[in-house]
């Protein structure tokens, strides 16, 4: 089982760091994305899509999405649990997770990919066909941040973790959220002092190295 | 334990065909999103977000995520089984079901939230901030679109149902994206043999009316 990797992009760190929590090592070839290095043919003969991260299994078949990936390594690593113990924790982990992925994650990208001067003709990922950057839906995105960012001080003034009382991989995307909302200059405010709180803990663990 | 539903809305569609094909009946109260009963008081005493489908549980906490709440239901009312089985089976299903949402379900509310004429002012969902309309959003979607559905044909060309050999979660996701799809007036063409096949299987099932 191998992970193909790419150290500087979002997605990728939030199976790095997964993988991390849980103490689990893979072989990690790393794919220049900044090259163009998921669109060869040699890529695309691992990924049709050119996507990563991509887990490439024992007999060749592969899993190319971050949350699917962390599910399959969590049932293969139970512990230390990171999705749920029991079906009503589960749930709530998911509904934190993909609320921070939609309103966070998705929004971050939504400025990037958009705004990105080696994404022009790229501004959706994958295999999806040339697109044109959208500068309205760049803004539009940039409108929502500070609303996303409010709901997580909020939230993490009412929870020391985004879904209850112990690290989940909600915090790991949120992490990698707030991280990547960096590489758009969008910061938590000062005055978010639970945010700064959860921050401060989470990025000190050995995992946020990963 | 009851779901406060919208029956026209595709979300809410999802978890009743979901709890349908687990045979699991409950109590639907519905929101009339069209009037704006979601954003009334006493809605959004229920769910601050105005968001459907919302489950209230039985303590009056809420999970208000539809896959979420799938996630829950199939821990409880495990048979017939809709999320996988084991490890690997369960990243297989996620893993389609992320990548039907992404690309279909989510590029369909792309075009139909910016379109819409009494979604003006409204085109980002729940407690966001009042969001205009983008038509430079509406029309990437629309040319978004047929991408997806060529992928859809391909995969269907390969496998019986779109994460295997059975039914689950990602038809379900699937089987509502393309009927949403045609409140925008896309719809599936003609030549998509693999599409129409199992189309007409999946929408035959009793659970498609729910």
């Amino acid at each position: 089982m191998k992970l193909y990797d790419m150290t500087l992009a979002p997605n990728p760190r939030r199976v790095r760091i997964f993988l991390a929590e849980k103490g689990v090592s893979l072989d990690m070839p790393q794919v220049d994305i900044a090259k163009g290095e998921n669109h060869s043919p040699d890529y695309r003969a691992i990924n049709p899509r050119g996507v990563v991260p991509t887990l490439v299994l024992d007999d060749g078949s592969i899993l190319d999405e971050s949350v699917a990936i962390c599910r399959y390594i969590e049932g293969l690593h139970p512990e230390p649990n990171l999705m749920g113990r029991d079906p009503l924790e589960m749930a709530r982990i998911e509904s934190w997770q993909r609320r921070i992925e939609f309103d966070g994650l998705f929004t971050v990208a939504g400025v990037f990919r958009n705004e990105a001067p080696h994404l022009a003709g790229r501004a959706v990922q994958g295999d999806a066909p040339s697109t044109p950057q959208s500068p309205e839906m760049a803004a539009r995105c940039r409108t929502l941040l500070p609303h996303f960012l409010a709901m997580l001080d909020r939230r993490l003034g009412e929870s020391a973790y985004i879904a209850g009382d112990r690290i989940t991989i909600a915090d790991i995307t949120t992490l990698v959220t707030v991280d990547f909302a960096k590489w758009v200059k969008v910061r938590v405010p000062e005055e978010h002092a639970n945010t700064r709180r959860w921050y401060a803990e989470v990025s000190a663990r050995p995992s946020a190295k990963a």
